[in-house]
């Protein structure tokens, strides 16, 4: 049998889809999974007349592959990354590669780049974004890590990758935990339209009083537009036509509203904050998702905690809409302008030496928040890429300016109804604050000088003089 | 000489005057730092005529104190902390406790804790409030870790702590890193009351029109109300009529509006997320001192992102003012409530066995916190020791009840005038998010589940079973 030249270990639904992806492109592979059971299973269903081989042991596995090795890992985040590396490395020669494809956290993802560069060995951490659907057919793709590692994975991968009007869903996104940093932010931002999508619908569905079809209609509607045609906007329109088998209604309404998240979103406000980058769209998004799980205690306060009795005339239904989605779009441009920031400030922080229009064209087909959207998002950073914020870009300062009243309408209804809207008042509180030469921040200096001598800079005077006074002086 | 009761390593600011006054309430101490010029001039200026011993190695500064010996380190938090340790634990025996008064890391004090105890030495870990002039006339201290080290201690800390109409500010908090995660949280909410005064300011200066002399009535007045009787309402007042000596105008309008930030906010924000605890109160504060420090880049925004051209009619100026007031004290409840279930989480996941209403007790004085308002939540505690939120408390639920239709007017006027209020605004997401029996979270499941087959649970099922759709079924 000849040598494979590419392998997957882990074969949860993640890894086989992977598998199943790179042999589609005419690459031989072989599979490997810590319980062989997995294994036998995989190569009597889907693996069937493929030119897959399976090995049921390290040995074997690393025996039948081609040099230099490329090994893509799909094992969960954290420890079995790092023990099925600590397996690896000592039947692996200089030159081979090991791919982390999984969602690891980028700090580890620096430190075995480091670790395993060290030994000889290439070490590509690499976000992967599409889901189950997208493995299989044509993920996005966030390699980091080995440079010359990355060069020779290069042709599997943009092979397997989604394939856009400009190119397959995959580039070089930087060394060290550069590729994982970057998947981050991709599921940061994801969190954020998602929250903006479910207030959306909140709106629509309390305030205009519209019905699952309507919303289905709707959202299908906005999936046409320049502006919100999206994967998450399609797939929103779907669910609210499906019908549950077993009650014949709508399941959207069955489903409970308690949503669960994952490492990728709390990391990416943790890494914003030791970064000091704003992204409080991002934030409202996880943290939205933290009030939905305290379900039980809602259901109390509800009972006692009664809101506004005012009622609020929406007036023209269409025209309601249309600010809704003016205001979605208003908010979705601040949080994707946060994302981008924090990627702008890491990337200098961490010697990433990100293209930031390459990512957000990487972004365009295969993964989650894949939209019309990101080709604009690009062509901004294309245009000028040391620009400070996406909301200075031409196009968008338009696009936000022509919205802001009707986005500024929307709130005012949520609030007077009673109804929470996080991420879309998040948005706007960010709006406000960036396009604002003088914040109040000025008494928060004056109050922490006056309490604990920590002084201030004067507006009269140049910055990086500080002044301290005693306040409490008659 | 006789020895001396209290050792104080670290002579700047803080340790001056915590030593200060220490030996104010009896006790004979010594001093020692690492520099010894420091210690010289220490001596010969403040400590002049007291009795405080200085010593001018560890060695002899070990050798002055009596057994069990209680030294407290004033040093920078990080490693200098370690280092000091390190360098005292092969002078010290058993029973010997080693204070850190700095701001250290919960994370840090759990394991130096764990460290020193497990020789024989006792380690308080202790949150210290209340800036220069608390450290010298009465701090309110929050000292957790040995419990026997504690009772050693209590005789000077309950002399040296700022007392109040129940007690001196001072308790022991728990174990472990209980009493810097306390400081944490305190800190953390220094942070949200900072900010939504700020933002009070802002609304007040920029839509009401109040110049700072009315602003200084405003805030005195304030200031004798039970619901903002607090000194950071206290210290604002005083700022907004303090003359600049140099320009004979008022300080506040030459004063940068760039806020710098330490690690306790951010950590009570990472925290948080770690622990899943909505504090968005609190987040919005610190990100809106990061969002002050984009100075330049928001003096180039302000020239091309124009906000609404809309006026706002405030009406009748004092009636306006009045809703402020609502509004912040609404805002305030919010981010307390928020606070307090973060150490209730803390308490859980750390076993800190946290007495929430001694915890608010401690801040009625000495520290930067302290309120009027804080006797009513430990009242609230000790009424319910389990009360899940602190909105539920019958006294906080009528009041923010009350004034609910103030604080939605007070938004809608700075949300139409342009002006952010992230902090306001964030407080009452939280409220109406929390007041909410269903939100809008089932889409974001359903979507989770449509491309990640995260699965979600049924409304007319019993919870902990989870479902998976096919979607993208015909």
């Amino acid at each position: 049998m000849t040598k494979r030249t590419f392998g997957v270990i882990g074969l949860a639904v993640m890894g086989e889809n992977l598998a199943l992806n790179v042999e589609s492109r005419g690459f031989p592979i072989a599979v490997y999974n810590r319980t062989s059971a997995k294994t036998e299973e995989f190569m009597a269903t889907r693996a069937q007349g493929k030119d897959i081989k399976a090995a049921y042991s390290l040995e074997e596995f690393v025996q039948v592959l081609e040099r230099p090795r490329k090994i893509l890992v799909m094992v969960k985040a954290g420890k079995p990354v790092d023990a099925v590396i600590g397996q690896l490395k000592p039947l692996l020669e200089a030159g081979d590669t090991i791919i982390d494809g999984g969602n690891s956290l980028y700090e580890d993802t620096e430190r075995r780049t480091k670790d395993l560069e060290a030994t000889g060995l290439g070490f590509v951490g690499m976000g992967v974004s599409g889901g189950e659907e997208g493995a299989l057919n044509g993920p996005s793709l966030m390699p980091g890590g080995t440079k010359a590692a990355y060069d020779d994975l290069a042709p599997i991968l943009v092979k397997i990758a989604a394939q856009v009007d400009d190119g397959p869903c995959v580039t070089y996104i930087g060394p060290g935990g550069a590729g994982h940093y970057v998947k981050m932010v991709h599921n940061g931002i994801e969190y954020g339209d998602m929250q903006l999508i479910a207030e959306a619908y909140d709106i629509l569905k309390n305030i205009a009083g519209l019905d699952n079809s309507q919303l289905h209609e709707v959202f299908a509607q906005w999936n046409t537009t320049d502006e919100l045609n999206s994967f998450l906007i399609e797939i929103t329109a779907d669910i609210f036509k499906y019908i549950d088998k077993e009650t014949d209604r709508h399941l959207i309404d069955f489903i409970l509203d308690a949503a669960g998240q994952k490492g990728t979103g709390r990391w990416t406000v943790q890494s914003a904050l030791e970064l000091g980058v704003a992204i409080p769209t991002i934030y409202a998004a996880v943290n939205a998702r933290i009030m939905s799980s305290y379900k039980e205690q809602r259901v109390e306060a509800a009972k006692v905690l009664k809101g506004p009795s005012a009622s609020f005339d929406v007036g023209d239904t269409q025209t309601f809409i249309d600010k809704v989605r003016d205001a979605l779009y208003c908010s979705k441009i601040c949080s994707y302008a946060q994302g981008m920031a924090l990627l702008s400030k890491a990337s200098e922080a961490y010697n990433y030496n990100l293209d930031l229009a390459e990512d957000a064209r990487i972004w365009k087909g295969g993964c989650i928040i894949r939209a019309r959207f990101l080709d604009k998002i690009k062509a901004a950073f294309n245009e000028s890429p040391k620009l400070p914020n996406l909301l200075l870009a031409p196009e968008f300062k338009q696009k936000i300016l022509d919205r802001q009243k009707a986005w500024r309408e929307v709130l005012v209804a949520a609030n007077s109804m009673g109804i929470a809207i996080p991420a879309f008042s998040s948005s706007l509180d960010y709006f406000d604050s960036y396009r604002r030469e003088v914040l109040p921040q000025n008494l928060t200096q004056a109050q922490r000088d006056y309490f604990g001598a920590h002084t201030y800079e004067r507006t009269d005077r140049a910055r990086g003089e500080f002044f301290h006074t005693e306040w409490m002086e008659p």
